[in-house]
């Protein structure tokens, strides 16, 4: 193409892409050489303001002769509607090439990891571009350097929130199971005296996540001013991650892992423990569930993951244990987000004690491990002690009230008054409850989108069951949905009876 | 999600992006539990028109309870500015399961690459998705099956010519090279009474395409109706592909692999083949160059190529010869679009006859053998004595007139003024002229979209060259591209001289 392309006006369209991208007309689009998907710098001849921007061609959109601006672009180059605007070819961005690399099986640099991620954070790359990287990656893998650098590149694009006080502690669980261990975790370490300002997330495909759970009792889109002074003030923290950007190039990352579900382990590991280093955490719990109906199927490659965290964590100087648990089974009884809150709530408050409660505590005593607090086989006794105590029920109305909730006990949290029982078929002994069914029957009903909808199990594995006796109660948003739950449960038995006679041959 | 939303009002963007998108707000968006990249089907509350559309996520960009509508959206459902729709969840799109498939490494059947193309070409699919799908056929290859099925599916999803006259042929090169012997096989072919409507291409990396070099003699982009009357009446015509929307599924999936230059074998031997199909061709030439400077750098390669284009058009009812050829030389002298049909011109005209008029007779031969009017080993002869008797000028000056050309003779094409000579600071003999040295140089003076631009040879391969003999002319589109050109020639010599002493050691 040529040097410079001979004025054209522009055509300001008041529309964001989140990208930088130009509109020219095919027949100035051959003239220049240029396809599209290109790139090429555009100057503003009034205001002298460049900018790089990938062309798109059109038949008819503009008209020839135009450049069609949106508000990305307008701005950069501060672009009024009388301005005429002149392009020029510009180099292939590195980005680009190091892509290609990536697909041609190539592993990548460090350096060139950040290359690519500030380019993603600085919305160069398309969304052709960006897609393709996820799919190399998917495909071909990090290794263990490359996802240490990918770690470090994420980290280098995020924003830090210094707390100034120590030691920071979290934990992460991979894969959405229900349970919020969370909300049990959090204001048992923060009795310790140990500060943990957790950014959870919402549902993607489990009844509840965390953040999810939470807005029950308190907002959960806090500022950093306030996340910073609730910890420091309180100890813990349970916010959501999305209101607050600390990690905008992972952010623009998952965007594009979305669509396809693209779950590479190494971008699996560098996003997490980003997001962990940009709170400060030093000492950091993994927890991560294997079974048939969760992410991770084999037990094998959790632990390869696990042994990967811990690496990776090492060399961005935190200190991680990485735990591999059952998730075949229901981590407690509830599923839905007021349904697994109040769940939560009657654990913190002594009523309950159950497989979830255990893993709170095993967990919680991991970090008072890892930090110091407790000496290596004690710190599950600590956490429990803290728990029976009443120490985090009193830890956790604080920081209730500390985020502005009102909500501080089980017996406030009001569940659908839209429900029914599902009751058993068979009699004999529960092996297996299903999770990923149980899970699609709260989604059915209506949660997570609907706070009340979801479902309450009122047996569970190993126990004995008698014909009609009721094996869980499904809460529903309205009618439709409590009838659609229920159906899916008949034809979806979530429960498997242990069997004496496998087959029989007569 | 909820069944169906709360209404929403639409904004309406007088914008075409290409796609069916909408913008949510994040508020909206959370609460019907969808994210950025997710489809949802949208109904037009007023007309009860309904579209499947994927969903944006803004901060600001639309307020709460709104929804941005784009003109496809627009038009789909029939928006005027104060209707309401209402967001209902909808399937996950099959391709995007099958895009997942090929990630993982699994073969497509015939199926399931239609229901993608299908979607490609409807514009269904984001370009997050389209572009995965693009790197992992990349990555993961196209077994033959799969390349024949992708064929049938581009071809399934074209327009096709039905010319009512036979046969139909057709010649392809594969990868930019210099030299423009489609401007000398169409003429020699069409002499011999077979029909050969021609739809080339523009350059994307080389000096000229062949639809930049006929544009020197006539208008190339002709409808559908001029192609097909004019290949009735004369037997040949050039076009443009581009102007001819003949293959909408194919120019969709070029945009996707144009950005990081994706040219996975099965995809480009589909592309090829559906755009010989939609014309209806019977008999196809595939000419592939190999050599250090061109696409196909291994001859193992191009034969397994070669192989692989014969099998795909037999299924799909082509007789196919496919030839491997010299890629490493430049084709005749000429490098730039005036100087490429000059060139052609002239060996029309009988003024010249070398590398470049003997490859057009080989390949014009071929397509004689294939379509029967030559027996085997006669077809090179029978070109070679339509081109000597000046039958092919007389054909292609019909040719020129009926597309409405006026240029027809070589020394009707005026060439750049602003020229500079190269001469060589060597003496000796050379032995190899670098074709992307050469090609670089026609491209940095201006070529191709400076149609004056490029270079001529005075010398090549073989020849006797002595200190300040000239080696070859650099015409370009102005003085600062002249000289940038020159200055690379010295940078960068194009051409190695034969040495007998390799190295010497004292």
């Amino acid at each position: 193409m040529s040097d410079y392309s001979q004025d054209l006006k522009v055509k300001l369209f008041p529309v964001s892409t989140g990208k930088f991208v130009c509109v020219l007309n095919e027949i100035d689009a051959k003239e220049f050489g240029v396809f599209a998907g290109d790139r090429v710098e555009i100057e503003n001849k009034r205001t002298k303001k460049r900018c790089v921007v990938i062309i798109d061609v059109t038949k008819d959109f503009v008209k020839e002769d135009s450049i069609g601006l949106f508000q990305e672009v307008t701005k950069s180059i501060n672009a009024n509607t009388n301005d005429k605007v002149n392009v020029k070819p510009t180099g292939r961005l590195d980005s680009v090439d190091l892509i290609k690399k990536k697909l041609n099986g190539e592993k990548l640099s460090s350096e060139e990891l950040k290359t690519i991620v500030k380019d993603i954070a600085d919305s160069r790359l398309s969304d052709i571009e960006a897609s393709a990287f996820m799919a190399a990656v998917y495909m071909k893998g990090f290794d263990l350097e490359e996802t240490t650098s990918m770690t470090k590149a994420l980290i280098g694009n995020g924003k830090k929130i210094n707390f100034a006080v120590k030691p920071i502690v979290d934990k992460h669980s991979i894969g959405g199971v229900n349970g919020r261990a969370t909300m049990i975790i959090v204001p048992i370490v923060a009795s310790a005296g140990l500060y943990i300002p957790k950014t959870s997330s919402r549902s993607i495909t489990s009844a509840a996540g965390t953040a999810d759970a939470m807005e029950i009792l308190a907002p959960i889109d806090l500022s950093f001013d306030k996340i910073k002074s609730i910890t420091k003030k309180i100890g813990g923290v349970i916010t959501w991650g999305g209101a607050v950007d600390l990690a905008p190039a992972d952010d623009k990352i998952i965007k594009i892992r979305h669509p396809l579900a693209l779950d590479p382990e190494g971008m699996l590991i560098a996003s997490v423990l980003a997001k962990k280093a940009s709170v400060g955490s030093k000492y950091v719990v993994i927890d991560i569930p294997v079974g048939e109906n969760v992410k991770i199927k084999d037990k094998k490659k959790a632990l390869a993951m696990a042994k990967k965290f811990v690496e990776v964590g090492k060399e961005n100087g935190m200190e991680i244990e990485a735990v591999v648990t059952n998730g075949d089974e229901p981590s407690g009884l509830a599923f839905g987000p007021a349904l697994e809150t109040k769940y939560a709530m009657e654990i913190l408050e002594g009523i309950r004690f159950d497989n979830l409660a255990q893993k709170s505590c095993e967990l919680a005593g991991a970090l008072f491990e890892l930090a110091g607090v407790s000496r290596r086989g004690q710190g599950f006794h600590k956490a429990l002690e803290i728990l029976e105590s009443g120490q985090a029920l009193k830890k956790m109305k604080e920081i209730i009230k500390a985020q502005g909730g009102k909500v501080n006990s089980s017996n406030q949290i009001i569940l659908s008054g839209m429900n029914k029982v599902v009751k058993s078929t068979e009699e004999g002994v529960i092996s297996k409850a299903n999770v990923k069914a149980l899970t699609t029957i709260a989604r059915t009903a209506g949660a997570p989108a609907n706070k009340l909808a979801g479902l309450m199990l009122h047996k569970i594995e190993g126990d004995k069951v008698k014909k009609g006796e009721v094996l869980f109660t499904i809460y529903a948003e309205n009618e439709i949905k409590l009838a659609s739950a229920y159906n899916y449960a008949m034809e979806n038995n979530p429960f498997t009876f242990k069997k004496i006679i496998l087959s029989t041959v007569r």
